[in-house]
């Protein structure tokens, strides 16, 4: 798909049917994922891939009612940042890095005719705490963002142009403020 | 462009060329940005798009070295998220906010030919406030981060895969850490 009608085009898919997004396509929408651009080119984030119900329904569980499209994604991807690789002057980077790779998993996922929804996870104490205890997750690692993926139910918006795009004029500022 | 391959190829772009970006190119840019998810959809940022090289000069002086690629860049985008119009409980998630939309106008420009470079603006307190003086903002909004685009002047990395993408096997775990 050409790249201007998969940004215009991505929407937040909230439920899935059961059909199967193939290991390649997956494969496909992580290696998007692993050439976004970081701060200083720290690369600190992993992605934790669960194709698995139990799994899924934990981490729906742990997000909250918000994130019940967990329930039929065909796939979740858990998006982790490793303080032990963060940029050590502004750590705090990470929330922008992570959040590129996230976006580039969903633009590619449009691109692919897969749909996505994403989860947010971060700033949210309650959430990422939550998240960390499905997943174990050793103390350097942050729980940044879930994205749930899967074809979508509802095709009817499936191309619909972005209706944010309607009246773009007053979020457009020439030369000045 | 097919959407995978501008996702694959884009690379933080250092050197610009005197070439002039095209007006319909910017509006393309910016419709990629303003179809960016938003937490809650509060579409809680807005964009400076700024040509005039005097106050392209003043956002390098205010973001410092490491935006020296403002002296050739044919145009810039400052990122600024809205204090009045975030979502309440959580305002922090217009730092999410705002990379997503900064890294589908990356992605957009990639695909038309056009090179970018991503100025990191916020966490750190000196640029933000030194991007604040340039523009006069008023004290609701915060600058999120600068982003340069032109023509490359390195042709030879248009096109070129990301270096991250040769080993993406530590980075993803399959169904837990």
């Amino acid at each position: 798909m050409d790249t201007l009608e998969a940004l215009y085009t991505r929407y937040s898919c909230r439920e899935f049917t059961d059909e199967v997004v193939s290991d390649e396509d997956i494969e496909k929408i992580l290696k998007a994922a692993l050439a976004a651009p970081s701060a200083c080119n720290t690369r600190n984030w992993s992605f934790i891939v669960v194709r698995d119900r139990e799994t899924l329904l934990k981490m729906n569980e742990a997000n909250g009612p918000a994130a019940n499209a967990l329930q039929t994604a065909n796939f979740a991807v858990l998006i982790v940042c490793d303080k032990n690789i963060m940029w050590p002057k502004f750590p705090e980077y990470y929330v922008i890095d992570g959040a590129i790779a996230g976006e580039n998993m969903c633009i590619a996922a449009t691109s692919l005719g897969i749909g996505s929804l994403w989860l947010g996870t971060w700033p949210q104490p309650n959430k990422m705490d939550a998240e960390r205890a499905v997943f174990n997750l050793p103390e350097n690692l942050i729980p940044h963002s879930v994205i749930a993926f899967g074809y979508a139910k509802d095709k009817s918006r499936i191309g619909e142009l972005n209706k944010g795009l309607k009246d773009p004029t007053p979020k457009i500022h020439w030369e000045k403020w």
